[in-house]
């Protein structure tokens, strides 16, 4: 399976689903009456923050990381993260018997640093800031030959993200409409690539915080857009898409929503409640979508994919 | 289906398991490595925080109801109760399409209030003590016509609560040991029996909070013994056993172990981040215990019934 460098064929994405299956989850599909009934559409919840570290994440490294040939591979793979890309490129990693090399904030929270830690990985301290981040993760791939894993403008990663749409669609290929939460974009585009080759006729449909709208207005005038700000809950949906991501996204998603933060919250804590299960504020945007334009769905088979479970327990919302 | 005057055999454990059927969910059972790892041995989580109401109490409310007859059964059901078994009983009288009426103290929370009352029950309120608790229920059920059903010294409901272990070993059929909480004793008496009738080698264990240690102290003396004080975390577990529950656990059950409160907290809390589910403070008590006492587990093929996950978010120990 060699390195993708153009967008993901149906044929990618199927040999991609097929290498990765001995380094993920396949994940459950839960669905729950209360809500359907709230909503006025059947949601089928793709579980992914039942995934292995938790997090959708481990499709997109390990596809990537499964695709490095040879004296490349045993080099090592790298990436600059705190977050859950860094977890999934550390247990790629170690799954494979190869070295990682993770470059993270001084600030990270200790948690997330014994986490990937715990993996096998080295970590490499750097200034909370985005270039001290790239220039640091420069010189560590320099030094040690390592592999960069970008976290969403791959085009690798991307089709390791789609498996999770297959697998959905698998289950349920009578579904209308896909939502996925937008941050860089990897996930979204992933899955409207996986929606389109099954059955053009699925609406996929992005969902993102009000307060970083940048995959909205990037849709909108076709360039990538900034975020003024970057301080909304859904602590995962901060990036702004990439030149890859946002290609895809143009081609195959219909639309993007936009919801508050109470609305974020509010969503977060019924799935909490009424599913019993914990999921990232960044997972709850989509149903908040979906509850604040119900004409939308009204009556629809409405799939969702459940982006991750990692939460600090600590400092909840509510 | 008649009502049962006497230890549940193993043919009325499976009636029992036919005729609840479309009125429970056959929750799925998980499983995690990070927590293997940790006690030394397999666990295999039979999730009834997943059950309808979200708690195991579902099944035993199904099983009693559905045992009624005739001109009894229009005339309802009732219960005094401010908790999961509340919830169950309205539910039950819902699907049957029967009057609920339940006595709950005036200090309920609302949420638990609402919920109940969602289920188109009537709720009668009384003064915040157990007198009061039984003299409203006496009265209602003069009054009515309505049938008791006792949230666990009750035949039928111990019937119920066993099909969650009857499902578990049909999935699981080569565990070694299954692990269930005690508060008033109708889950573990029907796990006890459950277990031992599909396979007497199967060792069945209690666990309950250090604070309110009566089962252990019952078992001991072959008495119901009371508590001194009722401050647990575990709030399902607060209950001392009934007369038909002791018989069954001094039959079946080999021993309950005890934990601290600090425990209950620190396996609940493992739970909740490890396995991305919610379960209430109660159903953390078993895992606790296997933590506690690993020699016991060690390499061993272990089921743990989590109870249910009706917790409040706004009010978590952590």
């Amino acid at each position: 399976m060699k390195s993708l460098s153009s967008i993901p064929t149906l044929s990618d994405l199927k040999l991609t689903q097929d290498a990765i299956k001995s380094m993920i989850h396949r994940t459950p599909v839960l669905t729950n009456q209360f809500l359907n009934g709230m909503a006025g559409c059947s949601i089928y919840f793709k579980c992914e923050n039942f995934q292995k570290i938790g997090a959708f994440k481990m499709r997109g490294a390990a596809s990537a990381s499964l695709r490095l040939q040879g004296e490349v591979k045993n080099l090592g793979i790298a990436t600059h993260s705190s977050g859950n890309h860094a977890q999934a490129v550390a247990k790629a990693a170690q799954f494979l018997g190869i070295p990682a090399y993770i470059v993270m904030p001084n600030n990270a929270p200790k948690i997330k640093v014994e986490g990937t830690r715990a993996y096998g990985a080295e970590i490499i301290f750097c200034e909370p800031i985005q270039m001290a981040r790239e220039k640091t993760l420069a010189e560590v791939v320099r030094k040690t030959g390592a592999h960069f894993i970008h976290p969403y403008d791959n085009y690798d990663v991307i089709a390791g993200q789609a498996t999770a749409t297959l697998e959905l669609l698998e289950d349920f290929p009578q579904l209308d409409i896909v939502v996925a939460p937008v941050g860089g974009g990897g996930l979204l585009s992933g899955t409207s690539l996986a929606a389109h080759y099954v059955n053009p006729e699925i609406m996929v449909l992005g969902a993102e915080p009000k307060r970083v709208d940048d995959a909205l207005r990037s849709l909108r005038s076709g360039h990538i857009e900034q975020n003024e700000r970057t301080d909304t809950i859904a602590d995962g949906l901060r990036t702004t898409l990439g030149p890859l991501t946002l290609d895809i996204i143009k081609r195959h998603v219909t639309d993007i929503f936009t919801v508050e933060e109470e609305e974020i919250v509010q969503a977060m804590r019924l799935i909490w409640e009424r599913m019993k299960i914990i999921i990232e504020p960044s997972c709850a945007v989509p149903l908040a979508a979906i509850l604040a334009n119900k004409e939308t769905f009204r009556g629809k088979q409405v799939g969702v994919i459940l982006t991750g479970g990692n939460v600090d327990l600590g400092n909840l919302p509510f």
